[in-house]
């Protein structure tokens, strides 16, 4: 019999009988993304509350919860920028405006969008914009690349969630995909994992040695992974993300031969590979890793993401992003190819401004002074934050952080007292959300949980980014400082 | 035991052990989408052939399988691109090029997004836009809106992805979720149902009737999918992709009666919603119609699909769409915005040209008289197109061809010769995709087969787009007529 609603001719005006949470894909109901979660969404709120001219004990919200350079005040690069305002409006060209870089770029870009960029592009992204970006990762690995293993995204977390969705056999009913993250983790992650179905085996980055990988635990972590899915894949996020940790060289060639050795596909979030600070980290890519070991496209499969959206750039709004495939057969990259056709192609907007950060203007270019300046500038700035921000840290009670050597953040542990944490249990609160609510509502500085990102069962963390102007950042660290000290005097 | 790779320390380097297509999600193999098949890609082949010189019997391909109006010569509507020039470089707003309203938009616009567009916006589109988009619904159908039920998102595609997403229970092993999806379709929805493992139950448009819904013709349909599925939602793609029809109101009350006898989720494709041409049509919005019929969000749940991709922007590559939620919980909604929070937001570019589509220069508004000319151009040559190419269709041997009231499409079937059919069929190939590759390496003119967008079985069809310069549909036209004289003497 079929179930039909009675009388729904003369239908029933009354009855609530809209779609129930219990009618929907479960897997939808365990997402959680930590970083624009209720910390984030509250801040928000009092920020519109202080707008309001609500009385509070500070004067705006500081939000060092999203690595998002130029909310907090960062100019964007002007090449970029002209070139996507030439691409969006050529009739700009007539006006003289533009240094002649600019403008030769401009028309190189249009004619590989068809001449405007409100034609769909090629689904993996336009020829053009597909070659700079090969080029790019030749010079910076010394190998070659191929322009049909770039695949152009609106930024890396769509990439990233296309590898996992494809990789993660979510309806085998026998045994779960398992796809090893570490922890700390970007919660994108854990995220997709929930949205996929897949299995989450987590390795746990070493705190004690500045959270580099070791080769026992990801051993453990994947014996452990066996007892209940099949470990698919490994994801490495270098620079990372939360922790800062800059991979030394011999510790990715362990991960490389213990991928080759269980078989895994490598995924390596390389995002932040322009945000080395530490005078003795160097960014190495995974690609140039596992070439120099001695495999090739038969013997090992590796995705390598990167994004405007960090760096130098940080046009996270842009959306723009790519992913290198590595060891995948034909047939693969195919399907892949079907996948993103059904969704046309990416933003021109987002393939314009990658084009101009993997191919920016070099010496004698009209507009290699500026860009040039605006680099620098950015990246010195920003180590002088990442120093910063360690030293203040350590100044504060209850705090630990190791070396910021890369990326955007620092990941500091609290060692919160044992009445705050008894205090917060009762609040059904992990304590280090309970803590960073707390420190929202007294100084309206918004950082993230560590629980968001996962981390060592009994350990409690948050994510700070290292973003805000100099000034802010002292003011910040002064804040957090005077709000340690008044929580260990009323837990102690 | 675990299954390690033998020697692996010692990497024996020449065995081939990459991913293989057995270790992959087999959803994503069953995914295809036509209109960037293998008759497009041999369209490209063959532009490139072309332009290396090879010696063809005709001059130029004419891609008519995307309804990408820019590709084929529309210009892009001024005011949107004017604005979206001066976001992404607002040094432009000091040298008097633009219009004041344009200057004046800009700085709203890009208030909204944190004085940059390289910022992330909330997850779910800027609250500005969202405004705009609110208002312009409320316009459009006499009803209240709220900013808070509208998603904007890379195009209408990954809004309708999104959707079908949540509301498949993949996972549930006892019965798989149905999806209403009218045949023919717009292959977006085989696709997305292949991606998410759920199950498409076919409805027949009465091409009799010109592409019309019947109600016997759902009752069917439905009753057919309670046998194999547990059905969830109805999609109708209104003004039709690829039929081209404009669904009459008393149509639209029988859809939306039936969805709420049988508690369907209405899922309203509305990206055509400016292109209706023929003088006895008009649109309305499903929306419209669930109010008029006196449903309320406790009693009715649907979700509407608007892009820029289409109308007279026809902004494909600037990837900007929104939809609006009817009738959905508050936990749902929230759910949904953790989904999209996970991708970070959507592409700024995208909801800048978004809001200039909703909130148009109006009369006095300086940009007004070109925006107004240009519009009404566009339209007016989307009109002529259609008529001539339904006239000229219509003259064609073994073709008829349905009025074409809106979209950018005809959907002619085609009277094949039995001879060419068996002919096709000792060849493998669907007799309708055999001819769309012979036309297309005989006369340049590329096409989409009907079996890629699903039809009655025993018939076939083609899809074409009514988009081509007027000069260029006549000579498309005359290439099909002789191709067709030639086709139907050899197979006679």
């Amino acid at each position: 019999m079929l179930p039909k609603n009675q009388d729904s001719e003369s239908a029933d005006m009354e009855e609530s009988q809209t779609l129930d949470v219990v009618d929907i894909n479960p897997c939808l109901l365990n997402i959680d993304y930590a970083c624009r979660g209720s910390i984030p969404s509250r801040a928000s709120q009092i920020q519109k509350e202080l707008i309001q001219g609500d009385a509070k004990c500070f004067k705006k919200v500081v939000q060092c919860n999203l690595g998002d350079c130029q909310l907090l005040g960062q100019k964007p690069i002007t090449f970029g920028r002209q070139i996507l305002s030439a691409c969006a409006y050529p009739e700009l060209l007539n006006h003289n405006i533009f240094p002649s870089d600019v403008v030769d770029r401009t028309k190189l870009l249009l004619k590989s969008f068809n001449n405007s960029i409100g034609c769909y592009s090629e689904s993996s992204g336009s020829e053009f914009v597909r070659n700079s970006v090969t080029k790019y990762i030749q010079k910076r690995d010394g190998y070659p690349a191929d322009p049909n293993n770039i695949f152009i995204t609106n930024g890396a977390s769509s990439a990233i969630k296309m590898i996992l969705y494809s990789l993660i056999k979510a309806y085998d009913n026998n045994i779960m995909t398992g796809i090893m993250v570490p922890v700390p983790q970007y919660p994108l992650y854990s995220a997709s994992l929930s949205e996929f179905n897949g299995k989450l085996i987590p390795y746990y980055l070493n705190e004690a040695d500045n959270w580099s990988l070791s080769k026992s635990e990801i051993e453990r972590a994947i014996t452990d992974g066996f007892t209940f899915s099949k470990p698919k894949a490994l994801v490495v996020i270098n620079p990372g993300n939360p922790t800062g940790q800059v991979l030394s060289y011999q510790n990715m060639v362990e991960i490389v031969k213990f991928c080759h050795k269980y078989k895994l596909v490598l995924l390596a979030d390389e995002v932040y590979q322009h945000n080395v600070y530490d005078k003795d980290s160097k960014f190495f890519s995974f690609k140039k890793v596992v070439l120099d070991s001695g495999f090739t496209e038969n013997t090992f499969t590796l995705v390598s993401f990167h994004s405007v959206s960090k760096g130098y750039y940080s046009e996270c709004g842009i959306r723009g992003g790519y992913m290198e495939l590595f060891g995948f057969k034909p047939e693969l990259r195919a399907a892949l190819i079907k996948l993103v056709s059904s969704n046309l192609c990416s933003s021109t907007s987002g393939q314009i401004i990658l084009e101009s950060l993997v191919n920016p203007p070099v010496e004698h270019d009209p507009s290699f002074p500026v860009f040039h300046e605006e680099k620098s500038a950015i990246l010195d700035e920003l180590r002088q934050k990442s120093e910063l921000m360690h030293s203040l840290l350590g100044e504060i009670i209850g705090i630990k952080c190791n070396k910021i050597q890369g990326a955007l953040y620092a990941f500091p542990q609290l060692f919160l007292p044992q009445k705050f944490i008894e205090h917060s249990e009762k609040e059904s609160k992990p304590p280090d959300e309970y803590y960073c609510m707390k420190l929202l509502e007294e100084t309206g500085v918004c950082v993230v949980p560590g629980s968001g990102f996962r981390q060592m069962p009994g350990t409690h963390h948050f994510r700070i980014t290292i973003i805000p102007p100099l000034e802010d950042i002292k003011n910040v660290l002064s804040s957090i400082s005077d709000f340690n000290q008044k929580l260990f005097k009323e837990f102690s």
